[in-house]
């Protein structure tokens, strides 16, 4: 008999399920019966790609990778606009919002995150104020940036900033408010993260309000808003205000269902994305993305990672499993591997890489650190491109071997992580990292580089620069 | 007593042992006496970067990293001009031309390579006609190129097809005659190979002559070369000669010392990088650099590397070796590592990169591989830089071990290489690449990478684009 798999959720997290089963579907003979649930209109969004169409490289309709048509020509039933309301693991049916009740063989979540929106926000009816979480988010925005003067920004993670980059290109006086010590502390230490306020402020223009406050009232004029309130009293203007701050993993649907979720508040699952439900993982349930929570490859603790890139990673393994599953060959679990949160981001001109562990992150699992910082230029000087790099590096000070890295500059940033993310998976330690050859062409790379550089500190060995 | 080191040959080996022991040279109280002899006039020459100068990106001169007077000035003795005649073993001397002997206690060999000059080339006095081994040669080279129209050079490897992308972008009409059956065969496969032959044929109208050939004769006029004549009589314009193949390491005063050399005909050496002699490996005697053999990471077989990035290394295992034995301290053999020669070159606007066996040397060494190949951009395509990248990635049929990758693209080429060495050092198989998260930003990157793309079709699976 046919089998049936209902998605539900249609972001990164869904469609990347959604495409891996597609591409495997002629393995199973007896069919395969696709279905997804999506509360959006579009298709498939790239939405990391949304925060450049703020910026005015491209229109925003462009992040649409594939309209629905693209899915429903396919044979899936690709229904946008759609809210479940309810899963049923007993019947094994999802049901939605017009009463419809759908069965489904596998069930597939992928609910996603929602930003925590301050009280004072959530409820006012003033236009300008969206939180930006997807393409329609983005459209919001976009309409209220039409003769803005000022904008105000709630977070200072990735998504914040890129808005806020977003809007000083566009000629806005920005502010962003964010908590204290410094920008992007998922990824970053304070020392890292301070490069990046500086470009921002030099840069771009950009005020920086670190500090424990929040949003506590907005002010408007004919409907739309003209200013918010924070802590205490300041009042600081603002025609467009994005609310971009602690993104909460999306699991109503799934608590509701008796599905386990953690302490980081997201979905509970095995190396196989098989959801917890009692004292049991359940075969035929899955869960991934931003609504689940992953274990961290250093501290083996589970935490949130939110990244597009882990969702493909995951995707691969619900799919997977799914197939194996149907064929009657058993789960899949070492195909999954513990997260390392590989990190990049372009910021109005600096690219921001992480992964693994922060300093701080450390510090809160109890690892004591050896670190190194350098900065240096990524090829020699007079090569055009030469621009400089800073990285920093945490060793763990028993085993020497390496645990985090973070690097801001402007160029070659998203490949050093990749490497970084190979050596620590590696367990490669300081001193072979130190002697590990690199290649070497003067108009692309030095001789010596960064990474030598720091990893040579952080053994307190002073560098042959 | 104060120890002396003497150092015989001023490339980057020797230079970079002799910074390194300066960087150390405070931690030995009784003083650390250090001399440096080399045949060029030059003191630090970065020679990698000399194709770029005769390229015309800048002068020949700021090619030298530091003038000799920089070394004397911290006390070296760094002779300029001076050809070594003699290394006496048991005397702990070294010999040179005007009779002068210098006394030991640590020597090192760093004596190069030299390429093979084809004998119809070797014995004429006409001039234009170079190899291309140093800043003496570039500056012939570029003597001769001016006023010139045509070209010829005799090498498809990394020197001959800069040399030639330097000579097409001054307008010369250029020849390159190499062997068969295609282009880098030490870093690329055929099909990889044949990218790079293409590039440079359509973008800048460089000719190949890819053929069991050699150089039987030249001509001139008043004392200059005029063409060269190749097998049996096919006779090509060319005011500009350069000689850039079969690159022999120079080891005529180690031989004549009774130091052993392997099959590769490089000088042997341990994991110290202590030269042999008779069945015992010499505390006080080291060789490294172009002049040496290494041992392959894949095969562990003896070969030749001579890269400036495997020097790098060397010289740290050197001098750290130096040091030790000097404190009392045992040898550092764990700080060498077997070489993988990660390779990446400018090749006209292409970039090369390869890191690990060739499918070829894989043959040769009877390794059975599975490969895939992929091509994709580096990034969204409507993002600046776009460019699409070649990828090749080699594993072993066996344990599904990465054993081998190359690259040829626009961009991101040199960090790929590094990341790869990583995975290949690792031990990482198709799987665990397969599904290892990479970092995202649609302006740096795509979320499933051309390495995912590579690794899936070498396992026989459809990659999901």
């Amino acid at each position: 008999m046919v089998k049936k798999v209902v998605i539900v959720g249609g972001g990164i997290a869904g469609i990347y399920v959604l495409r891996n089963l597609l591409a495997r579907r002629e393995e199973i003979e007896e069919g395969l019966d696709l279905t997804l649930l999506k509360r959006e209109r579009s298709g498939w969004v790239s939405t990391c790609g949304l925060p450049f169409a703020l910026r005015g490289w491209y229109e925003i309709k462009r992040t649409e990778i594939n309209e629905p048509k693209f899915f429903l020509d396919q044979g899936v039933d690709f229904r946008t606009e759609t809210e479940v309301t309810k899963l049923d693991l007993e019947a094994r049916t999802v049901k939605i919002a017009d009463g419809e009740e759908l069965a489904y063989d596998y069930l597939v979540i992928a609910t996603g995150r929602e930003p925590s929106v301050p009280e004072a926000v959530a409820n006012t009816e003033l236009e300008g104020i969206s939180t930006f979480n997807n393409e329609d988010d983005a459209r919001k925005i976009e309409a209220a940036m039409e003769g803005a003067t000022n904008a105000f920004v709630r977070g200072r993670g990735i998504i914040g900033l890129q808005a806020a980059v977003a809007f000083a290109t566009k000629g806005l006086n920005t502010t962003v408010l964010g908590g204290p010590p410094s920008l992007l502390p998922g990824s970053l230490d304070p020392d890292m993260g301070d490069i990046v306020k500086k470009w921002l402020e030099e840069k771009h223009g950009i005020r920086f309000i670190l500090a424990r406050k929040e949003i506590t009232g907005v002010k408007g004029e004919n409907g739309r808003v003209k200013s918010v309130v924070i802590g205490d009293g300041e009042e600081i203007p603002a025609d467009v205000v994005v609310i971009a701050r602690g993104m909460r993993p999306n699991v109503g649907l799934a608590v509701d269902a008796g599905i386990a979720t953690g302490d980081s508040g997201g979905i509970v699952t095995d190396g196989a994305m098989h959801v917890r439900r009692g004292r049991g993982y359940l075969r035929d349930v899955f869960a991934l993305g931003d609504c689940t929570e992953v274990i961290d490859g250093i501290t083996y603790r589970p935490r949130l990672s939110q990244l597009a890139s882990t969702v493909v990673v995951q995707s691969k393994v619900v799919a997977d499993n799914i197939i194996s599953d149907i064929k009657g060959q058993p789960a899949l679990y070492s195909i999954s591997v513990p997260c390392l949160s590989p990190t990049v981001a372009e910021i109005g001109g600096l690219i921001v890489g992480s992964v693994g562990v922060t300093g701080e992150a450390a510090t809160r699992a109890g690892i004591k650190t050896l670190s190194g910082t350098a900065t240096k230029l990524v090829k020699a000087r007079y090569f055009p491109g030469a621009k400089p790099l800073t990285m920093k590096l945490l060793f763990d000070a028993y085993s020497h071997k390496l645990i985090g890295a973070q690097m801001v500059g402007e160029s070659t940033v998203a490949e050093r992580v990749n490497e970084l993310q190979m050596a620590i998976r590696a367990g490669m330690t300081a001193e072979e990292i130190r002697n590990t050859e690199r290649c070497y062409d003067p108009s692309l790379s030095l001789l010596i580089d960064v990474t030598i550089d720091a990893t040579e500190k952080a053994m307190g060995i002073t560098p042959v620069y």
